[in-house]
């Protein structure tokens, strides 16, 4: 693409309303699914929360892994279960989405903030004792899979007080050992606890669409309150109830706008924070 | 212009190395001429003022004001005499110009960035004592013209440390009353006492060019010991002399660049700081 | 006037009750009308200012202007119109009301605040949106003339946190337009919205008279509850009503105690302040 | 063990020495090896350390992780080769080693500091762009093994600032990706960046022994100056030769005392830091 | 006594959870009578307070002095005289006791401290007006005895912010003189005004016995609520009323535990504080 | 005394310049001798401290107190020696000195502070271990009287910045005991350590005398390298000697003005510091 210099400078001046209004304002986004898989994307993504970061945003991101933790998984024979969409998760697999979310996916993110000019640092729900977890109930046995009983932010606002970007990865301790989490779930309840102004998950799908087939049929405002018929109409189904549950938990809970949009798009942050149109679908 | 979200997000994008680059350094902002006369055009640029603070900036606007003291001579019956392109100053003349350039522009200007989003404290030269002037001699008697003897910046930090931007007027105190200084040679001499990362002067021409008389013509990069041959070539001439050589003299004082772009251009600030090409001319 | 040296550190001793009891509180002073014409009156009251300032006290100094507006406008051929004793003020009246006050009168108090050895930064109502401003509505249409809507006096604050003494014009920014706001009505807000201890109006009267023709019937003390019986009985009159009713509405909003003293005599804020007696009216 | 009040209140006042000694200093240890395997050894280890941290040392703990670097591999299929003792990585084998430090070994110890009473934030080379590693040259090609190219040591100041014990995986950036990096040498390069007071290696040998086959041979304290001639005398070799080297690097570098000691007795670090007599062998 | 190194640490370790309770916590120590008799136990206690303050406790120490007094008065001549035991105090009597506990004991023990390595301000209830005093009217006329009216600890915690350990004599102002005040009272007062989270009296008994005869048949732990009954049963008699009653006054107004112990054993303070027994008698 | 108050005004605003010389400097002032003696005159002195220290002026007290320690020694039946004019100190004696300074004489000047509305604290040499002393040697054997080894002055600048007035009894720890020091000496001492702007010997004489028997013969400036001369002429003789040569020291060490001011005269120290001609002598 290329743009004349005048053109550069009406689009970002453009951008002066939202910067003004994010200014200082803690932003959560939850990263994950197919829109981290590319190195490509990756690396786009991250020069995107530095660019955030910069013009005075504080961000969190908040990062899944899933498909990561089944390769690793599979190299050392070990196949991955699945009961209502959550891994079923013994010990040894609950060490392995330990070491995969906290050690590589975490710490790459990290580098590459590092490497598009920002700083950051990899934290997860054992560091400072931030996430406590209790084993999921309601679910079936999962093993090692919890539910966030509570957190303590301290550490994350340290980070930010420091300057860097905290980049998150949801495991946290029970009492008997540490825990897989949900991370659209921890990104919500981290959202509210740090009383955020926004939550992005950013997803593989454009968004809530009235009809799941037709891309262009994207709903791009939701009032939560309308949540409850959205899926007894079976517009909400399938793998965004749990989505819009969290935005609908979160939205609850006092953060003020939560988002769907569709991460595959390049610079989608962007797109959603800084310009007039947004994409996705908003709960409020 | 109309752009799609996609174009917007990836220009915003590549602004991210700029951003970077300038993020909390101090970058003195001298604006006045033509450029400041057209109300739209002094909103437009405030608004670009507020959003460089926003992305982290430290600006400090340095104004001047010439077409409007003499406008409000005239009203008052009194008919502006010149020397050397100096505006001869008797007493009188003296404190209409403090009263123009910091009752009238210089609130005027603080008021639209208070607009725009921002927060401005407008200062003199006089506020805390921050400039004492001595009598200019080296250019015949010119009465109240002074030259900066001293600058004491504590003030204007004190005001960026607090989250202000500053807007200063060119006047300030001499042995036997409030002298005018220079706009352009004030704000060089700030850029420096305030180690500036960038000095910028708004002008009403192009920058440098190889011929005056062909826009085309424009030197993009000048060493300042290029400068003398270039006026020996009378490249540099007339009323481009002294804007150079406060050019020439900030970066002889240890700001690393500064420019004269033409702020006739709507969003001139914008395209000079935060896109790949800059316009006007730097000297370095 | 000679004194011993025993004399002078009698006298100075004696002023430590009031040092004690003003140490490190707010005091708002309306300097303005005749107190201020004479250029020997100001440079005094502003080195009293200085000494109140490095005694501890935090003033904060509100200033009129209204002689010298008018004469400016004079001087542009430009005539006065009074309605009920407020200037009737179209735009280009503001806009001389604005240059006077905030770019002569404000910077020139700043100026001789220095001189004695103070260093202070000059403010009006548009720095950092200090004060918002509704169009009068309440005594006929005189155009720019404003009715204070709502204050801001972080800007205030910040400036006597970094050590220097606010100087300050009331103007202020309304819907479309810079607006003229009394000064004793906005030195009367400002001290209530910054908690201030005191507030003193300096005039060029005695205080309040008994009879008014009669320098020896000063009041010396008004029990805001019995201002309306004072009105009842023509003893408030005239140019005093107003006056005592920015006193009555300071004290009303908190503001322990307000004065009317008078400005023409030599030293009067520091007798009031630092001496047993005191001078002029208190409201209470 | 069973002691009396008095015992016991008698041994705690004699480590008052050693605790005013340390306050407030900055002492790195570096952990791994056969002591890091039990997770008893791991827990007693952790309580010593949140001990050390109550009493006012600032530790910053640096851990390796052969042992169960070597053990994911192998349940990955893939087999350890070393060449002069150092492990051959590639690119594959790097990622596990980045995920197995600090995803793994790293938030465990982590875990266990929380659970102990303490707080602590688990790091790597890459958070906040820490280590800068380029490729090993010295010892054949080895893949992704890295020798510290820079340290920036901020992140550890910042998180010891906030009050947490920082924990350290010793993997680094290097051009091309991630590298490892021996953990006694990173240890003796942050200890002399941190300008820390001592830097402890636990390790699984008693110390220098004069015999290595005699346990009772201890030699307890060596001038770093009398280390090539005790390589010369044979009596420092074998694996001891690059722990002792980082031991000497260290002093070198200003940290004043380092020691050698044998992380397999329990409370080993206790004994060496808050008793008379101390354990292993130091460096001055 | 001899220790193994390994005995030694086992016991620092198992210090940790009373370390972790009181670290920067606030703990009052009151310390008098015949365990302050001897130098050899003075040094030793002084030794105990740098210890505990070294490992993060905020510890205030408030002394008295009874025997002191007595002999500098007897040495003046002057025959001490007690009622209900408390000293007859005539003004001359009073400037001994101020002379005496805030001259020679306080700063003694402010000296033995910083010869232990600490750091220490030794103040009285007259500094910066730390304790106001009403002439004790309860137990017939004693004279200068005073009665606590109001405390000011704004004076210590400076003291403790600034990391001194502040040592206190409880004399303070009354309205016609300085007054002698009960150490015990005033070690109590301050304790609940100072929100501390223990108050320590030392004293020279082994704490509240059932049978005051026999030292073995101590009560280790007393609900304040039993209090009464314990005074009707004649277990809390004579001197240990007034004790206890400042035991139970600290806890009223939100002190969790006070304690009475034994002075006279070495380092009573370090096995009460740090040991999982604790001595003497605790009331809660 | 009556004055009008235009008197009153006219006086303080003349203090101004020295108000402002003054400002958040240190000056010590050493306070002794006869001016001590009488209750009336320590208000007033005291008054005039917290007058000091309200207007800005950081004030260090250091206080003598020769006639109260013969007088305390005289009722324990103890004679006072002195060879030198210096007192000859045994053990017991030494206890007595520093009880009568530290706890009498200190305290008391502490509470008339408190009492003017200052805030106070009470310092000693041993407090924070501020002042180490070695045996003086230069006078034969005095027994525990000490030269100043070094001095720490952290305590006492901590005390000021937290807004008390510190005052300082001269008693120091030496390696045997605690020693008395000479207060002129000590002061010297510390107001070099302080870097003071300023050092005030509060005396019972006028100054310098040409001719010891006129008070009228008053020298009011002399330069420190005039001193020799005057010694030869026996101007300075006696028990100016001591003084003068801590006044030529403390300049020597930096201080830029000391002074030998007549403490017997009401309000001296005001006269010295506010007002234009200033009383005693000053050397510089």
């Amino acid at each position: 693409m290329e743009f004349t210099n005048l053109e550069k400078a009406e689009i970002l001046a453009r951008a002066l309303p939202y910067i003004r209004e994010y200014n200082n304002k803690i932003v959560v986004i939850k990263y994950g699914g197919s829109a981290m898989i590319s190195e490509q994307m990756k690396e786009t993504m991250m020069s995107d929360i530095v660019m955030l970061s910069l013009i005075g945003i504080k961000v969190v991101l908040v990062h899944g892994g899933g498909p990561e933790i089944t390769a690793v998984l599979e190299k050392m024979g070990k196949k991955s279960r699945f009961a209502n969409g959550l891994r079923v998760t013994d010990r040894e697999t609950a060490e392995v989405v330990q070491m995969v979310l906290a050690g590589k996916i975490n710490k790459d993110l990290v580098r590459l903030i590092c490497a598009s000019g920002g700083s950051a640092v990899g934290l997860c729900g054992l560091d400072a004792g931030m996430i406590k977890v209790s084993k999921k109930t309601d679910a079936g046995d999962l093993g090692f899979v919890g539910d966030i009983e509570s957190v303590d932010v301290k550490v994350i606002t340290d980070v930010l007080d420091k300057g860097y970007i905290p980049v998150i990865s949801t495991v946290g301790a029970g009492e008997d050992g540490v825990y897989n989490i949900n991370a659209d779930a921890a990104a919500a309840r981290l959202s509210s606890e740090l009383h955020a102004h926004k939550l992005v998950l950013m997803t593989d799908v454009r968004g809530l669409l009235q009809d799941k087939d037709d891309e262009n049929s994207l709903i791009t405002v939701v009032r939560v309150s309308d949540v409850p018929a959205l899926k007894n109409k079976g517009i909400i189904a399938g793998g965004m109830i749990p989505k819009i549950d969290c935005c609908v938990e979160a939205v609850r809970r006092g953060v003020k706008r939560t988002h769907i949009i569709d991460g595959r798009i390049p610079h989608a942050i962007l797109m959603e924070m800084l310009s007039d149109e947004g994409i996705g679908t908003m709960f409020y």
